[in-house]
């Protein structure tokens, strides 16, 4: 039996009732003969809680103070999870990110890993502790400040702790009993996906799929630790991601597409860049501008122009909450650039495919546009990548389409599959 | 201009709005050309939330961990109130008590300070910083794990850091003017005390006096630290503790006795052990007892022994929260000594006058006895040292007792002060 990571979300930790229970888990993996480091968040809502406070002091919290406000959230969960194991007989120690040995660059409120030394946590473990380490945070290496890594941190250090103690597998326990072909929430019929492999699951998960996000898989990927989701209340065995299919043989479909599932995502907002001059150099000086004004965008597309006018419209997505920032950028230059107009569209949603083999089997397009014409769904926008088809529709059509696509491809459950969203006890 | 540090109770800093306030106090202090240094506890009650949640989790929580737990509360308000000082436009850094420098032995709960190292403050003051630093909390020397100083602790953190850095005077803010001649909520007619030597101050705090506690006083006197205790929302001058009386001129009355007020404390509770062999050895043998389950006890007085009986009472006052422990204790030595029986009243209630050359005024000690017979107060023990007289009453004569000797020492002042106590905003 080797060493397992495993880590739980602020949802399975959220009272004390929720603490007990993870700490019975937590119990039960020692018990079987491995050696348990175990990954925390803050309890519920208490990053909320603490960003609400913090609001209220200062209207800009500078961001070493509030890195350090934020990590008071994970020491008081990994305290009361090592206090709840220690109750149930079995020896506990908790960690800081900085004694657990996560070094991170300086750049607080979103740290990115640069070394993980987990010489505490090495010692904790052959001295017979299940080691609880606070997630999110680290430690800077130059300023010797705390750091926390931003959004999906804890899942983050998860997987680094994993890699630097060469654990056998990184559990990440959540809500829900997996990665699904579809959200559950759309789709009724959504099958749990067994196995999945790095890029499919990096390609969901910046295509809206919000179980993991890229960043930890990305981490995984690069040190190939296998991820195990499941969830923290059902018990059931989850989605591996990994490189080997645990449960395929070898060879095999090898060059069928195999369709790992439907995601999409409603918090994007589309903005047209109307009546540019078609001539070079005009789409690099919008995109130059946005990119000043440090604003992430995801599908660009810029239609054919038309020839009367010498004129071309530039469309793109963005999270909603980047649209204000990115309209004023374009505004200031829209002199310099000399196009027509803008316009500011966040009804709009986006539904993507995402499978290894997709370019070279072409009927996956034509089926995947068909279904879509089947449910009258209108495509606005289109984008692909070699194991992802993405469109984006009205938000009004997402979930037919989310459900047609679904179907269209032979992913629908025999039965209606239970919903396992939330602590049902399951 | 020197160093000031200044120390701030949960009271203080129990919300968004009470953390704005202390961060325009410590900002006037920087502006006046002060380096500050400010000591903080956790917000109102934050502390006291953690050992609830505690408690929940664990039936009897580990010393590590709950210390973990524990440290978060400061590390919230010390956070946030950096925060808001920045947001006033001026530099501020927020340290724990590790990053301080206060090392501790590894006493988890009740950790003693064994050393202060603050690299790291005189730094952060160097470049120009507000240095915030977690009050309560340390870490140990040999273990490297995070402690807590035990009750009282955050002050005890200031006044040993105003010791290692030099400073000229250490400010302890709270929610009261100052240490008054009596409690105010019991005698109209208290009046502040403007200044009172370490010895005095050490006498009220260890006969019920709340204000400071003995263990930070007797730090204070070690190195040689002026206390000054003010409130945080009214901003008068409060009580002066030193050494050297600043508002008294050299010589003058230096034989006379100066009472510096009048403590009362109904947080104890009597024991009487009755018909014990009044031979050698068996008062020892019932201290010894209270000692091996470590119950501190306060007074201690043996009547005369009956000539006709051979036998005597030993009374003895502790902490009410004790009682069951010392009679439990008492009880299992029981057959060994061969005392006839125990009693144990928690209806009581002591009353102490403190001041300096009271013994060699014998007038004191009269005039004390003296006011507390016309109030019609009967006194059930008696202790006296070289600057304290205390005597136990019945509970419901304390008041009574308090404004009587208040009076009679003639402490009391002109007009009604008015009573001070809680954020009145004065």
């Amino acid at each position: 039996m080797g060493l397992v990571v495993q880590k739980y979300g602020g949802s399975s930790v959220a009272d004390a009732e929720g603490i007990k229970r993870v700490a019975r888990r937590i119990v039960d993996a020692k018990k079987a003969g491995h050696e348990v480091v175990v990954v925390v968040s803050a309890m519920g809502d208490t990053t909320d809680e603490l960003i609400e406070l913090a609001e209220q002091v200062s209207p800009l919290p500078a961001g070493r103070e509030f890195d350090m406000l934020l990590t008071a959230g994970e020491r008081i969960s990994m305290a009361l999870l090592a206090m709840a194991i220690k109750s149930l007989g079995h020896e506990a120690q908790s960690f800081t990110g900085s004694q657990a040995g996560v070094i991170t660059d300086s750049v607080h409120n979103k740290a990115r890993i640069i070394d993980v030394t987990p010489g505490r946590i090495r010692t904790a473990l052959d001295e017979g502790n299940i080691a609880i380490v606070a997630g999110f945070q680290g430690v800077s290496q130059s300023s010797k400040d705390i750091t926390t890594l931003g959004r999906g941190g804890s899942d983050t250090t998860a997987v680094a702790l994993a890699a630097a103690l060469k654990a056998e597998v990184c559990e990440i326990y959540t809500d829900v009993d997996g990665v699904f072909t579809a959200d559950p929430r759309v789709v009724k019929k959504a099958r749990k996906i067994d196995w999945i492999a790095y890029e499919d699951m990096l390609e969901l998960a910046s295509s809206g799929s919000k179980v993991l996000l890229d960043r930890c898989v990305e981490y995984a990927r690069r040190y190939n630790i296998p991820i195990h989701v499941r969830s923290s209340f059902s018990g059931l065995p989850g989605t591996i991601v990994s490189n080997d299919n645990p449960h395929q043989p070898e060879g095999g479909e090898m060059e069928q597409a195999i369709i790992s599932g439907v995601a999409h995502d409603t918090s994007e907002a589309k903005v047209t860049v109307v009546g540019v001059p078609d001539k070079p150099g005009e789409a690099a000086r919008i995109f130059r501008a946005i990119a000043d004004a440090e604003v992430n965008i995801d599908m660009v597309v810029q239609n054919v122009s038309a020839a009367s006018t010498g004129l071309t419209d530039i469309s793109f997505t963005l999270p909603k909450t980047e649209g204000q920032k990115a309209i004023d950028a374009l505004d200031r230059v829209r002199e310099g650039i000399g196009y027509e107009s803008l316009r500011y569209d966040d009804a709009i949603g986006k539904i993507s495919l995402v499978g290894a083999g997709m370019r070279s089997n072409p009927g996956v397009t034509a089926t995947f546009f068909e279904a879509l014409s089947e449910a009258g769904v209108n495509i606005e926008l289109i984008s692909t990548s070699e194991i992802r088809i993405s469109v984006v529709t009205r938000a009004d059509d997402v979930n037919a389409a989310v459900q047609a696509v679904h179907s269209a491809f032979g992913l629908d459950s025999e039965t209606d599959e239970a919903v396992v969203y939330g602590g049902t006890g399951r």
